[in-house]
């Protein structure tokens, strides 16, 4: 979607927006995932830090997406909790597939979103 | 992201969640830009359309990220309410190019969203 | 927080909005609750509808608290998924006190947004 | 409703949660006040300013409602945006009773999200 923006913004904004969007996709269907298989996975901890993940994902994505003066913020809040939740997939169960992409994305996102927090703030 | 889903979803899903997704994101930039712009382009009728579709298209998209039951349901509102942006778009300024790519992005959206209602309802 | 509508809203509107943000207020709380519980309480379909029902009662005040043409169709579909979800309440443990009070406030909702929904439809 | 909260949440959190929800509330009507006035009311700045208030108090209010962890820092977040807001209301016009209303909420809501942030970082 990059093509609508008008020009405004940063390679490096587009890209912190791509990744909290995505990081955001992939939270929910791992938390879809760790309801299925129960057990550890669906310990409350770990489910209510991918909530967490998945709606300050979103939140920082629309505060970049409306070119928000405040994106700072939440991009800085948004990596740290990206990186809690990257730490408690790795945690849980490092062997499955879906813990480990989504533990990769968050790290990816919390990366750029901490760039976009040092810009700013 | 497609890749993530561990293979449960229809493509006729993927393509409706990725519409949804990029849906909403082009309606908050069209909203900056109809807000930036001024005049007949930030008319309330016409932002409160585009916050309705950002919002409906988030959730839209959500509902079928975690393979709810309901998604038919959120998909047929959010139908109705992407083709009701998009005429709303071409009605303002169809010579403007956010608004004209917003509507386009918009009826494609609708038009899945509408398939997806009537597989499920 | 009544005072501050400026006196546009009918009061089986004002019901509504109050009910839709108790109903997004309580089932968030339920959704911590059941996954602390565990077991039948933290079952997949569970949480994932305690979580549609969130969603679409925060969406739903959204679209009412400005106001939007659409509210009808966002109101139709809330008092659809909060009765399913109260249904589901009253099914897993009718003797929790958490199921039970939420099971109530979906019931409630539900009712305003159906008469939300046959007004504007 | 903070009777479903299950006695697990001091006062100062149930107070500040009502404040991130009621502040959500009045933002919303503010918005669409704003929107309909015209004029400077509907300066781009300041409906970007309203709707991130509107985002980040409901993503506050979530966060506690869930009993995150990470909480403080959505409400250190909530707190900064906030005052900004209430700022950008008494500028833009102090004589306007809607503003004023959303000006007064805002700044109570900043004050308990601060006090939740420093309790917790």
């Amino acid at each position: 979607m990059q093509q609508f923006h008008g020009g405004h913004r940063s390679p490096e904004m587009e890209r912190c927006i791509q990744n909290c969007e995505d990081c955001h996709h992939i939270c929910i269907e791992t938390m879809s995932h760790c309801l299925n298989m129960g057990g550890k996975h669906a310990e409350a901890a770990h489910i209510r830090l991918l909530h967490d993940c998945i709606q300050i994902c979103h939140t920082s994505a629309d505060f970049m997406l409306r070119n928000s003066d405040m994106h700072g913020l939440t991009c800085s809040v948004c990596a740290e909790i990206c990186t809690r939740c990257a730490d408690d997939c790795e945690r849980l169960d490092p062997g499955d597939q879906q813990m480990k992409a989504c533990a990769e994305m968050c790290r990816r996102c919390a990366e750029t979103c901490r760039e976009m927090s040092m810009m700013k703030m």
